[in-house]
């Protein structure tokens, strides 16, 4: 029997407590009750979502380093609230775990997250514990927005604003593949035997991107306060099932060009150019901020953020759909081909596992 | 492939969406975004809970009917804010569907968790869908609390103080026995084949009592108004295992009276004093509310309720620890021997599955 089964709910929950002591002045009563209370900060809005990294769904237990899967399930709901313009402050966490989990990889879990937690100050307000048939982490992250101060939303963009993304893409798939192939993370790089050093740089690269995402948060952050953006929206499931879904929301279409598209240079390097280019269109986890601009703003975002963001095409009538202009030329219709759990029962480079 | 596959995530999700129509006026950015937005009403503290169902674990798929389980995933976390004295208001709803759910039983979900969130006027701010090896669903539920009228809290109680629980005790934990043993539940009673006409009509109040508990909201948000409570809890894992929880918050013990605690008619008849007892003393998952009183605001809550609670003990010095009154008169230690998740994997009738 591992050590925390033996603790009993409430010993278990009393250890979990103990890796979390922040605690604001906005929260009445803590954790350990029925339900917690906060009395929200006057003049601000709140924003509430909700993300889960479930077994063999979006992980495995043995290519996932575990304080780095406790952090990432907090960057997932993270991800969330900077894409909005918020700023993360509360969470819940339920822990669900099969009875033979070894201590040591809890133990590394609660590590991780309570690392990423004090990094952002979060707080943590309750939760749960269970014994489940596999491993799940699940949290509902709580922010504030000024209220006023314009929300970062899927819906706000009009034909002619640039598009833009943050950072590059198409690594975070390349990550996942590599796993599935056999590279593991051990003591901060990637490792395979019989690897050869050079192709090491490019897949330590990947793998990091993918076991432990890093979205911009102060970037995010900075254009949110600015009022730049027209709308916005977190890169989870691929960039063109996302970008589908921001065009959506706001009534629009989108010209991408291909040429524009930065794809990140360990997926160049260890892909080429066509099928970097393919991860980078499709492949989910990169966690990085998709947002559009109007043409007025777009000095404005130049001198404010003059370097670590790429504008890859721009929003047109909804009535021409997602398109992309290829590297000759050519301008073709753009499916969105990212990750869906649903659809795609084994969608490999694509996303989560299935 | 169930039709509720090939509709996709986000085809899924606008299904879900259109199943919770309800609005509210605090809603500043609904579902469908990165994460949702309230601006909380003014002069109002919030609440915040969350709680989960999983399959084999919380429920059997083939024992309970899906649209009473889709209602018991709300009413879990609306007893939680109910004891603390809230008005739940909104709620997060994530949905793990193993791949083969039957278009049948995930659409009786819907249907029972929509009627009962129409019923509590509660409005859906986001969520997830994904797949997973097993059924789960998950809430955070948020409520609201007037600022300065004070939450039932475990914290309060205070030597002197008696203990009183609402409704009746030990029939949901009968109600899980019974269905393990082949009983089911068809239209609106419980059934199996070669049973006793008499013996069924307890078994439908036991197997009603398991499959659809029904918190006393209304009694709990009385006792919340009136500020008559000097501390609460919902009873979701047993009496005894509540109490103590309640007892340790406060830093004090507890005296129960054996022949004051209410066991459920149905429990009496089908399980006899003694094992009737055990069950309304360490049975999970009856959501009723364990509240203590100041003596000398007693004579109030006899007027305010005058029916439906059971003073059944009364509490003492922490010294004294938990403590059972039997028939006879003698007093022993009460062991808090309800549910727990990680201690006992096979609680039989103490609660969840195991």
């Amino acid at each position: 029997v591992p050590r925390w089964r033996s603790l009993g709910e409430d010993g278990l929950i009393r250890r979990i407590r103990a890796r979390f002591p922040l605690r604001s002045p906005e929260v009445r009563i803590p954790l350990g009750d029925d339900a917690a209370s906060i009395r929200p900060p006057a003049g601000a809005d709140l924003l509430l979502t909700t993300d889960q990294l479930l077994e063999e769904i979006h992980f495995r237990r043995a290519t996932h380093p575990p304080d780095l899967l406790g952090a990432k399930a907090l960057t997932v709901n993270l991800s969330d609230v900077a894409a909005m313009g918020g700023v993360p402050r509360w969470f819940l966490f339920s822990l669900f775990a099969p009875r033979d989990l070894p201590d040591a990889y809890l133990e590394g879990i609660l590590r991780g997250m309570s690392r990423e937690a004090r990094r952002r100050r979060l707080v943590l307000l309750g939760g749960n514990v269970s014994s489940a048939p596999l491993l799940a982490l699940d949290i509902a992250l709580f922010g504030t927005l000024p209220a006023g101060r314009g929300a970062l939303r899927r819906e706000g963009a009009r034909p002619g604003d640039g598009i833009f993304v943050t950072g590059t893409l198409g690594s975070s798939a390349l990550g996942l593949e590599l796993l599935e192939r056999g590279w593991r993370w051990r003591r901060g790089r990637a490792v395979r035997r019989g690897a050869a050093r050079a192709y090491r740089v490019a897949a330590t690269r990947a793998l990091r991107s993918h076991l432990a995402p890093a979205p911009p948060y102060l970037l995010a952050r900075r254009l949110a306060m600015r009022g730049i953006p027209s709308a916005a929206i977190d890169l989870s499931d691929g960039l063109s099932t996302d970008l589908a879904r921001l065009c959506a929301a706001s009534g629009v279409g989108a010209l991408v060009r291909a040429t524009a598209v930065p794809v990140d240079p360990a997926v160049r390097r260890l892909r080429g150019r066509g099928q970097g280019l393919d991860l980078a269109l499709h492949g989910g986890e990169e966690y990085q901020l998709l947002f559009t601009v109007p043409r007025s703003r777009e000095p404005r975002l130049a001198r404010e953020v003059p370097r670590g963001i790429a504008r890859i095409g721009r929003i047109t009538l909804r009535r021409q759909g997602l398109r992309i202009e290829r590297e000759g030329g050519a301008v073709v219709p753009m499916r969105p081909s990212g990750f869906d759990h649903l659809l795609h029962p084994r969608p490999g480079t694509r996303g989560p596992l299935r």
